[in-house]
This record gives structure tokens, sequence and C-alpha cells, in this order.
């Protein structure tokens, strides 16, 4: 069983573009260093907010690279590997072990989609083969996948099949089910919840880290609820969530991504265009 | 504006019933008063778990009659009266304030459904032009009725037409969306919180009530979370949300409704058969 | 076994109400005239287009009694009496039995939902047992109620289960589903296709009969398809369905129902305006 | 514009592989000589039947390449390039032409999905433009994409900006949404329809063509329903059809992907196991 455990803020990193849609990775460094100074603990790298499915193959390893070279260690980067072909997604799990990735995470096949839980498993085993050595955060998000689990049979199947599985990103604001898997064998498994305008829920719940977007632009926001959250000061807690809640209603408004894009400009780190759609 | 505010813990009710399927209310006395005795603060009538569209007209208001009579005024009754035709609802309206009840409630029709927030608002002003001196409370439950809202565009809208409107029951995981209509016009409406299994959560993001049907048999269990998360205590108040998510996936593995009427048999309340489907 | 079976076009009858919302039912021996002269050769109450389950249980029966009165048993008369209460869809088909409807038919309730098809024959058979005498068409919508079948699975449950059941009306565009039903036990049952806008393509797949609500309209050129295709000229049918295709196209663009409506005014059979939502 | 149009049976090809997953493309040739002697009039590879989104970059380029190479200009060639990642469909696109496809064709993104028709044809632009002189076929089969269109607007739009685009591989039951397309700009586009077991359905739609997975198995059957469609000889065309029906309900009740394989085996063409998921 691979040791590894996260806590804290794990930004979902962007993929930065130039503005005719190439990768623009010159700009990496700063803004990991910028994540780092705002106290960020981790990154999450080519996942829904990283536009990850959109790229192509040896853009998905540029972007894996840049980010596992800026962090040079001081926070650990989980690079994202989903693909509607296992094929292509152990295939940039190798990569990912290969270049360094403290850790890897994926969704399931997306197109054909597993009908069961022992199909999602053997989904995951193939991905995980291409790492064997890299702890796997399963990337549960079924509002975009629409593969849904029974959370103590899936973790039940995933101890005896997943040998490198540590966790999973828990996208989804379905807190009991996200409590019953932290429950799961004694709190085997290392919850990392991915809803930033319900942290607070989702801390209540049993998650011990979070990964989301805005946590890119307004991290010490987020590590104030967690710090009211642990002294047990729920109003404090309750009055910064609400001024989450504003902030991401108010990007919804507009159309999400470009915006929170345009948001990381006004700090001078320039994102560039989202890729189509 | 009509001044009305529920706290704590709402027993959405079962309906009891005889083996032969006809209601049998004169349980209904024993049953209230057992839940008085257990800490619930009100009842909401011929809800979901009250079976409420499932019952025939002269059935919903004589269950409804029931449940007010039974109360003595000791706690605040809900009548929830929605149904597919604006026409019965009305009627059903109408009856709830001739009998009683301290407030009412109602889905949207289910079967041709509003496609917008104005259409919403026009449903709802039909419904409560029955009973416009009843507290009345919107059932947000879109799992059920696939009717979704902008909170904060509905709550405008409900503000300008609906002056008996006092709040929402809010059957949904989406936290984020209810402590936005708890924020809303400085916190002018009540949200009772639907969803057991994460009261906890619920509580944090705003929410002033619950309503549920596990609080018909665990209403001690959750009346400790409430306490625990008004003294800061987050971790007794997780451990007891803990216990109340294990009992809920233990009951959602059999059957779930007819798993609770059994258990309320077991404590002396034969609540009977559940009607089909 | 009940004998029935119905060919031709079934008009999905509109109910009419005054400005006020009101019934109007005083129009209905004008419509049903109208209907008749025009090649319509039966008349199914209550439906989606009629609005049925908007309608308040008195408007239900009222609406069902005038369009039976003003048939004069000239074509034959179905009434729908699906309901989310089994216990007011029975009632409704006692009186439609008493009110001397040729045949009734139901959609399963649509706010709890049957789970399987052993529950949904058992919520059928006790729609049925208010009016066992009369022949049962099963109302299958599910873009409207959500609840698909295994049509062969299905159809065995109700040879065994539902003496009275004689078809389906079948408002669905998955004509193998059809197919496969129209096939069982050497076609034992009626089917009544329910897609005006794609005739020809059901009339192919072996729908004996057709329901729409713009039959009301346009039963001649809808008899004009069925003519051709009878005939075997698939040139004339096709260009028929076609306009068909342009003319449904052009009313959903508008708001389908109240743009239907005006269409019958224009007859000079004014139906009114429609229920909410 | 681009000249190009198909009619008669395409079949959707099956990606044949070992036993241990791995490619076999040594029997396409026999496979192609199968299909054109039994009146199988295109190839359409990579598609759902094909397992397109479940290869490897490379293995969806060697099994383009080893279907053109098979059919030698014998039968047009349709190469499905849809990707999540555009750049990736991109750069499908630009191979299929290099290896001498006869047209290419693509689902939308289907992890973001495009969110309205103007997006859409955004995306579509980007595909093509690996490609330009390559015909387009849209693949349109929402139940897999959750991508829907309105059809006016999206021919309208792909008229104005899609030069390459020929057609549409129809795979949905909406007749009447094919027949809108067929009628668009007096007949511009081709459709090919995507469901085998409703062909008949289709036919009199106005599909001029058609691909399916079980023409790979059974052209013989489906060209009887094309030529007693084109003859008006409703009664043959009806029952070949049932019988389609009756095959492709007994292929569904086991896993339908692996039993079609199987079908191919038992005629001697060993397409091996499918892959996950």
């Amino acid at each position: 069983m691979v040791k590894f455990w996260m806590t804290g803020l794990t930004a979902a990193t962007f993929t930065p573009f130039h503005a005719d849609g190439s990768l623009n990775l010159a700009i990496v460094p700063a803004v990991v260093d910028h994540l780092i100074a705002d106290g960020v603990k981790g990154l999450y790298v080519c996942g829904s907010t990283g536009e990850g499915v959109s790229l192509a193959r040896e853009e998905r390893m540029a972007v894996a690279e840049a980010h596992i070279n800026a962090s040079k260690g001081r926070i650990p980067v989980i690079i994202q590997v989903g693909h509607t072909s296992l094929a292509e997604a152990k295939l940039l799990a190798a990569h990912a072990q290969r270049a360094g990735a403290n850790a890897i995470s994926a969704t399931p096949p997306t197109y054909f989609k597993p009908q069961n839980t022992a199909c999602l498993i053997d989904c995951l085993a193939e991905v995980i083969s291409g790492a064997p050595d890299t702890p796997f955060y399963y990337y549960h998000i079924p509002p975009m996948t629409g593969v849904n689990i029974d959370m103590e049979a899936f973790l039940q199947g995933c101890k005896e099949r997943l040998p490198s599985m540590v966790g999973v990103k828990f996208s989804s604001s379905a807190v009991p089910e996200m409590q019953t898997g932290v429950m799961f064998d004694g709190g085997r498994y290392n919850f990392l919840f991915g809803s930033d305008e319900m942290l607070f829920s989702g801390l209540v719940g049993g998650a011990q880290g979070a990964v989301g977007s805005t946590y890119n632009l307004a991290a010490p926001l987020y590590n104030r609820i967690i710090a009211a959250f642990n002294r047990g000061d729920f109003a404090e807690a309750q009055a910064m969530q609400g001024k989450a809640v504003a902030m991401v209603n108010a990007v919804v408004r507009y159309n999400a991504m470009p915006a929170l894009k345009a948001m990381m400009g006004m700090l001078g780190l320039e994102m560039g265009p989202t890729r189509l759609p």
C-alpha cells in the first residue's frame, strides 16, 4: 500500500495559452510561485480546470512537466491522465511517473462509460498499470462523467485491486457519500473535496483537503475558512464561505472559465484564452 | 409580509395505513406525542415522505386535519399541497387554511413543468391564492421535480409577487445555492434543509431548520448535531453526523420507505404499508 | 380478453377554456362534428394535449362526459385517467366507465415512478380495477413520464395480469420498440402511434392507428399519408409527411400548445388559453 | 462546395483485436472483401462500433490505413476522427486525408461539450481545417454525446462556415429532425441513417444511405428492405425490418458489442475481444 496524504488547498491549475492558442509554459514558474506564496499546498494539473482532455497528447505531457519542474518539490503535483482511451491514459500515467509526478489521478472513460463498479475498477487498474509506483487519486466528478458509484462497494474493490490508490478527488455535492468514503476501513483513503463554493460543508463532512479552481485566485480566503473550522469558529467560517459563494456566483454569471482566467490576468499572470469548446 | 420562522427539526411525517391500504388516522395522536417528546419542533405533512401525491383529495385533507388536530397548537404544522393541477393545489391550500394549518408548502407542477422562473412564480401565486393568509414555503426538490431555479432571481420574484411566502424547504445537496438564498435581502427567507444525511453541512450553509423523514425516528441524534454545531464542537457534530450517514446508508440498502415505516413499528407506532408505486 | 381495435387517426382533443380559465364545454359538440367531418376516427380526451393532469377532478369528469356525449357513439372515445395518485386514477376510471367511455388509458404515476416492470403492472392493475369492463390502452410517453419499459417483458406481464388491456398509445420515436410490441404474441395488441411528425415512420413500423394533437387541425393531410402508405406510394407519403414536419416545426418555434389552440380558433373553434404551467 | 454522396449500406466496421487486446489488422482485407461481396457500399471506420475513442492515436491511424488500403478504392471509406481534444481530432483528420480517406466524420467533443450551435460549428471548423479537401460528415449521436441541435439553424451555419461538409451520420430515432435536414436547401446534404433496427422508418424519412454495425453481418437482409422500399412493397419491407428488430433484440439481450463480434467469428472473421469499458 502506497503512503500518501494531502491536506489543505490544492490548486486545480489553469493551462496557460498564447493568444494563438498554443501553450505558454514560460509563465508556469511565476504561477506556481504565486500559488505557494498564497498558501496553496498542492497542484492538480490537467484536470477540468486545466482543460486536460482538450489538449493533444504532447501538450498534456508538456504541461505536466512544466508544473512538476516549477514546483521543484516544494508542494506535491498530481497529474490528471483520464482519457476516453485507456491506452492513452496508461501512456500518460507512465509519462507522469517518469517526469516525477507525486501522484496521478484519472476520471473513468466518458464516451463509453463503465456500466458497473467492477468494470470501473478494471478500467482504473489499466490506467495505473502505467505508473504502478505512483499514488493514485480517483477523480469522481459525476456531473461531467455521468459515472456514479456505490462508495462502499467501490472502495472495497479498490482496496482489493488497486494497491497504489490513495484517495479520491471528490467533485460532487453529495457530502454523505464522501463521508461514507472518509469512514471506510478506519479512514484508509484521503478525500480531497472538489467544490470550492461549499468547502466548509465538505470539511464538516470529513474532507482532509480540497482541490479547486478558485484556489488559484483566493487561497487566503479559503485558508481562513479552514483555520476557522479547525478552531471551531463557525460564524467566521460561514461568513468567509458566504464571500466565496458570492464570488463564485458572480463568476458563473459570466462564462466561468474565461472569467477566472481573466482574473488571473489581473494578478499579472496572463493565462490567455480557453480552448474550444 | 407574513411573519413566520421555524427552527430545529421538523418531521416529514409518514402517512399511516391499515394493512388494506386505507388510512389509519387513529394512530396520528400517538405519533405526534412521540415526536414532540423526542424533541421535534414542527410537522411537515403530505410531503414526499407522507406520500401526499399518492393520496386521493379527501385522503390528503383527512391526513392534514389529523395532524393539525393532534398537534393542538404545540408545534407548527405545514401542509404540503403540491399537485400537477394548480386548481387542485389551490383547493388543498384553501382547505389547509380552513383546517388551521400554520403554514402550507408546495412543489411546482411536475408533469407539465414551469419552463422558467416567471412561470414558476405564476404557478405558486395560483396555489397561494387559495390560502392568502397562511405562510408559504416553496418546496424545492429538483431530484424529484426536475425543476431547477436561479435562487437570486427566484427570490427576487417571490419578494415582488408572493406576499405570504416565508421560506423554502430546500431538498437538494447544493448548499451554495441555499447559502445564496439565506443571504438574500439580509436574510429575509427561512430555509429548512431537507437532507438529513448531511444536516451538519446544511447548518454550516446557513439553514435555520431542517425537515426530514429520519427525524421521525432519531430526533435526539440530530438534536445532538444541532447542539454541537451551536457550541462550535465540530468533532462531536461530525461524529454524530457519521452515525446518521451510516443509518441512512443501511436503510437505503433496503427499500427506504418501507424500511423507515418498519422502524416506526419497532417503536410501537405501526405505520402500515406504503402506497404504490 | 376484451375485444377492441382502433385504426386511422384519433384526435388528442384540446380542453376548451373561457378567457377566465374556466371550462368552455359548450363548444365541444362543434369540435367533435368538425373532427368527424375531417376524417378523424376516434377521440383521446384528457391526455397531454387535453391538459388532463392540469384539471381538477370534477373538471376532468366534465370534459370526459362532454366528449362522450358529443360523439353520440359515432366514433370511439378514450378517456385518459393517469394521476400521481392511483386512488384518483381508479376513481376517474370508474367515472369514465359509468359515463360510457369506449376505452380508458393511463400513464403510470409520475412523481413517484414505478421502478420496474412488475411494479408498473401492479400500478396499472390498480387503475383498471376501477373500470374492469372497459378496454385499456397503456399510455407510453417516456419523454414526459421518465418511465421506460422492456416491451416484451411488459406485454408478457400485461397478458397475464391485465385482462382488459387492448393496446398501447405509443408516444416515443423508438419505432423498433413499437414494432417489437406489434409483433408480440401474433399481434395481440393494438398500437396507436403518438408522434404526428413521423406518422409515416410509425406506419411502416406497424402502427395500426395514431393519436395526436395536429389531427385536430390537419386530419386530411395525415389521411393522405395513410392512403399513400396503404397503396405503396412512398413518394406521395413522404412528400405529405414533409409538409407535416414543416408545419410542426413552425408551431414548435412558437409556444406549441397556445399556437395549436390559436389555429383551432382560425377554424372558428375558439379553444381559449392554456392552463399553467 | 465539395461533391460527395453516398447511398446504400455503409458498414460501421469493428476493430479487430488479438486475444491480448492488440490490433489484429491482418484480418481487415478479408473483412472488407466479405462486406463488398455482401452488398455493402461503404465503410465507416473508428466510429462507435469501431471503438475509435478507445484506441490510442497510432492505433486509430493504423486502423484507418488498414481499411483504406483494403478497400483499394472499391467502396468509399469514411474515417471518424472525433476526440475530446480538437487538436487531436485535427491531427487525425490530417492523417486520414494523407492516407487517402474518401471522407472524414466527427462527433463534437464530449467531455466539455459545445453549449450552442455557434460553438459546435466553431469546433467542427477546427476539425476539418486538418483535412480541408476531404468531404466531412457530422456525426450526430445525441444518446452518446449529449449534444443536441436545432437542425435548420445548424445546417444554415454549416452552409456558411464548413465548405467541405457534405452530410450527416444521423444516429437518432428523431426522424422528423432528419427529414427537416433532408429538406434543407433543396436537399443539399447527404443523410446517412444510423439506426439499423429502424432502417425502413429512416428511409421513409428521406435518408439516402445508412451506417450501422449489423450491416457487417446481415447486409443482404437490409438490402431487401431497401429494394422493397424502392419498389413500394411495404409488406415485404416491414416483414424484413421485423426480422432485423428480432435479431437486434436478441443481440442486445446479451452484451451487444461482444455478441456482434462473436457473430462475425461464426462467419470465419475473428474480431477478438472488445476494449474496456
